[in-house]
């Protein structure tokens, strides 16, 4: 286990009095016991912060707060957040995964190709001519249809499926549950029914991107649905076929981009948004949850509401929502005033 | 098969002058049969009621109705949900299930403790030192990580994902698809890309908690994420980390509670409701569907809207926003009037 | 690979000039190469037409365009949409599947009935007396509970569950991840706790119907939810319990379809729309995406916004919305005008 003074050199602060103390955990300010670590993000904990009980308290170094109690070490750092995730790091327990090499009760067609290291746990079932690269890991239960490419030191979690086609770069995760490679939902009324309108494309995931649970990304019509890489998507997100999602997005939970949508780099898209079809975001754009993205969006501009508009002016317009019940009696009023002056004339 | 007699009996209701009669089952009211069963719950149905073709129908005390046709019973009731679920009960095939023990194409560590009577069904993974309790049923498929903890007489359907450390109380139900133990979302900007912060808590659900299909709740970033004793979860629902659920709280289809939100007991969240992260909804209060809480909610509270406000705040600013294109045309007419009566100064 | 004149035969326009050349695929305009083909469904499309490297290019007879390049072949047609489809369809990969015949590491009930050329994969489950109908395919990992019937030529995509005694039609098309068959979201608080009330009813699909991934479709609490012939679910779709969806209706990703509620024939429903239980929307109706069915909709309506009200009233209410800032401040004028009026006086 670290000690104080172990957690002090990895965040980059001053050794604590007490240092050889040793900590095995990290816990909220009122819950940590002497033997866990807690932090600090803001002064409106003060009064938590005085009574802790902590062994070791991370302090952004701007903080105004009291003395931390005996037997708590105040530990300043600059940047709280990155203290705070390096210690969690160092307190992660190891993700179990399955052992390298080709589990007896996984399928794995002949024709498939496996990197260096490959894990295939129990009920793997991988494809003709897939190829997964060196130290992916595909927990059990995972489906990787014929001709899938997967780059190096992937992780995909139990029962997450993979279409046909689909390429996937390195280090991408991609959590349980999650489907990639269904059609995209895309049909011609032919006068007497919806005839289906063949989705012939497939899906690129580029490098280093991290994919919920019950995620659902579609084929593309044809050409390719892209998530750019270094983008994270939470659970339940539905993108559509052919939408282009550029590099280091942020897509929270329960959001729908809908067909062709496209998403510049950096762009943040809060939960259970929706993008229309077609419209193409900014780089560096943020949605703010539950907004309705009905038109382009231009690059840096944040966004809110449905339809989603550029946030002051959402808010200029929900303030006067609220005043809208006392604006109709006052125009009411207005009017019986003006009747009587013209009637008084 | 139960008579009209036997099903007087079980919901507490005066015997029907033709008990004999056999019953097979429940039916709505305009399409049982002589053979079944049917209910009226309001006196809108009262045209229905008189027409049906049921053996027997299950009527509130006070409603105000035509007398049943001929070959037809009332039996009347004070309770009618009670007795509706009562005779379902008693016509409810039993649910299917894999026999106790474990299936030989299941994969069950050899660390792991199995209770009395838990049913392993083919294709199920157990992790190494999972404890699964007493009579605990297994679908297939299902996927227990190393270290989980799941109590007596649970029920987990096919395919569901339960992910490392992750805690289950007893009579927990989960439904196909679901995963529990994702990684919660969280990342920070270090200048280059967006650097996953650990996520090293886990998820704690009390006894009695029945969780729907396609469902995500994500491990905390330390300490657990929470489900309260008696909670009920429908289908599609996001629960992110560090959510704590209080005790009998109804979550409705296709909502999304964002991180650390706190929920009270007995709270009720409607569908595709969205909750904001960090905000704390109090004991009793109900959201309505499709409304985003934005701010902590006080206990009772009934709040509806986006953003979500007291509900009879919500409906009269609907109200006024019926009659906006109107008020606009009115204040235009106003102005005309007043520069007239200024003109003629 | 078929030459352009096949192309021309198969979508019914005159034979191009270099009709001997072949091509091997279908990309965007701007994206093809000289062997692929694209297309043009609007004149807003005339600059990348004109700068097109396509081998030949779909065209609407009524579009006004500039010639194509030298080397690119013009093809119009009376219908783009079809003519394309046509295309796709040529060049589509036959998508996998697993042989026909019961995998060895499937598990097949000796009740079960399946019929000529079923295929089941891997991990297949199959409960006592299923019935499969002829050549349905039912990928690894797919889950039929005990009594579930299934008509001829389905494709049950990986990890598909249907729960016990579900009825498929014909030609059902179910992707990876969807669940079908979980309890109703029902309960009654019975004074101490949410009773559960007993689901006992199921789920009836009819013909031609197509399911996307992540869909959860709830059994009736008695009778059946049903599914009509021909209709079209996208991805991550609730449907509750009772719910009567007619046939041939579009239900678009994220939607949520509460319990009883009733479609029409060719009702179409946006992406993240939501229905509230009980409300019948008439045939051929149109709800816009993210918009919340709170109320009947009748037949052929266009309805938009939350509550979803006649698609133009939403639009005039949001074009005053959009105006609202400003009338408060019109209003405020006003006031003091009159204000200063019978000051005067």
């Amino acid at each position: 286990m670290p000690t104080l003074s172990d957690i002090a050199t990895l965040i980059g602060c001053p050794p604590p009095p007490d240092g050889g103390r040793t900590v095995t955990g990290v816990a909220a300010l009122a819950d940590a016991t002497p033997d866990q670590l807690s932090f600090v993000t803001s002064e409106a904990f003060a009064e938590q912060y005085g009574k802790t009980r902590a062994g070791g308290v991370i302090v952004h170094r701007k903080l105004r707060l009291p003395p931390p109690p005996d037997g708590t070490a105040a530990l300043t750092v600059d940047d709280t957040e990155l203290a705070v995730s390096k210690v969690l790091e160092l307190f992660a327990p190891p993700v179990p995964r399955p052992p390298a090499g080709v589990d007896r009760a996984a399928r794995v067609a002949a024709s498939a190709v496996l990197g260096e290291g490959v894990a295939a746990g129990p009920n793997v079932f991988v494809g003709e001519r897939a190829k997964v690269g060196a130290r992916t890991v595909l927990h059990p239960g995972v489906y990787l249809g014929d001709d899938v490419t997967i780059g190096d030191e992937c992780v995909l979690f139990p029962n997450v499926v993979v279409r046909e086609r689909v390429t996937l770069g390195s280090r991408v995760v991609i959590h349980a549950g999650s489907v990639l490679g269904t059609d995209g939902f895309g049909y011609r009324w032919d006068g007497t029914k919806h005839a289906k309108v063949p989705q012939i494309g497939t899906i690129v995931v580029e490098d280093d991107v991290e994919i919920g649970s019950c995620v659902c990304i579609d084929r593309a019509k044809f050409g390719a649905t892209r998530i750019g890489r270094g983008t994270k998507i939470d659970n339940l997100v539905q993108i559509a076929h052919n939408v282009q999602v550029g590099p280091h997005c942020i897509i929270v939970a329960n959001a729908g981009v809908a067909g062709s949508a496209k998403l510049g780099a950096g762009v943040v898209i809060g939960g259970q948004v929706a993008v229309r079809d077609h419209v193409t975001i900014g780089d560096g754009a943020m949605v703010a949850g539950t907004s309705a993205v009905a038109e382009d969006i231009p690059p840096k501009a944040i966004v809110s509401g449905t339809p989603a508009l550029p946030h002051r002016q959402s808010l200029r317009e929900q303030a006067a929502i609220r005043r809208l019940p006392d604006l109709v009696v006052q125009v009411r009023k207005l009017q019986e005033a003006i009747e009587k002056m013209q009637n008084a004339e």
